[in-house]
């Protein structure tokens, strides 16, 4: 059975959970707090990163999201999650690449920062100036998805991919930290709900982080 | 014919040219430079980053390095440079996102914004602490870089593969910029070595970006 090293808020172990989940592959999950360093962790990844994937089975070892998620594509074929044409395919990868980089070091990295790690480890309060930008950073991010899923029937074309489970990813952890203002992104919101009455989130979202709470609305698909 | 837009000094740009010589694909270069945020470039890709590979007559774009090196090993199967099991790939896909993802944050980036972008953009001198932070976490990926080549033919395992490119990428960029002492680096500097030697490398080592120069030994294959 498959183990994957992870923490309840970080995005890119959730976009494989639901690329796993979508896909129906079973797995075990171990709790990793990046932050501690620990060697046994350090010794699986240098870089300390989490999600990795391991096969205790096999040997096999998957570091980094982006390796573990074209791996599950290559190997298991049925509901794929980067369909279409090589052409499409790289339309999702540039957009899981926008949610996994740009909207992570606007949005996401300083939310988790601010919100979750300096509570958990550093017990300190969160930087308004840096809760502020990363706020107003989001609302930029919602007007293009906004523009995505109103120009598609899905955030990476004509069909359910990888694109949409990178997007809710990210989008559900700024929305644990109480970091989005859905105000004026009926799109958006619309999508997101849609993807909230699947199976594959609902069991993320019931999920809790230690000392961090999430707003009232974050499970409910009607918010 | 491949239109790639791109700045010489941009190392995941030098990573996909290196995938398209060693596959011997034929492409335009067309020079970006992000830092303008030139409009026509936004329109193309919103993010405003180098590379952009275009075809002109399919009409296909294709947006960051990684959905571009996926694109053509699905499309240009001679000379695979995601060669082996699927395992193996994953393998290689780890260490290029170590390279893109923590070789750049730590020496590349800061290195390109303080000795280039601040010379050419803003006029400005470089923040000697930073130059020496970036100098110092070279030396500790150095090690890691020889201990890979030490322990395995090439980078990513025993074939020249996309782990290779990345790596090389990286580092020309950060030697053109002074950022690299190679001493006590033998086995990166005999891999590298190798790695310039080769027709990909040479092309791209021959250029050069305005206002900043590379040290003497930047081109040598024996320096």
């Amino acid at each position: 059975m498959w183990q994957l090293y992870q923490f309840p808020l970080c995005p890119f172990s959730r976009k494989v959970r639901l690329q796993m989940e979508e896909k129906g592959i079973a797995y075990d999950l171990v709790r990793e707090s990046p932050w501690l360093r620990r060697d046994e962790f350090l010794d699986l990844n240098p870089v300390g990163q989490t999600p990795v994937l391991v096969d205790p089975g096999s040997g096999v070892t998957l570091i980094h999201s982006c390796a573990i998620s074209e791996f599950i594509e290559e190997t298991i074929e049925p509901v794929p999650m980067l369909p279409g044409s090589a052409a499409a395919r790289g339309e999702i990868r540039r957009l899981v690449a926008y949610f996994d980089e740009k909207f992570y070091a606007d949005v996401v990295g300083p939310l988790l920062y601010e919100r979750a790690l300096k509570r958990i480890v550093h017990r300190a309060p969160p930087d308004a100036g840096v809760l502020r930008q990363a706020m107003k950073a989001v609302n930029d991010h919602l007007d293009y998805i906004d523009y995505l899923v109103g120009s598609r029937r899905w955030i990476g074309g004509q069909l359910l991919s990888l694109a949409d489970l990178a997007c809710a990813a990210h989008l559900s952890v700024a929305d644990y930290l109480g970091g989005i203002d859905w105000r004026g992104h009926e799109e958006t919101k619309q999508w997101y709900s849609g993807m909230k009455s699947r199976r594959s989130l609902r069991t993320i979202l019931s999920e809790r982080m230690e000392l961090v709470s999430p707003p009232e609305h974050y499970e409910k698909p009607d918010f």
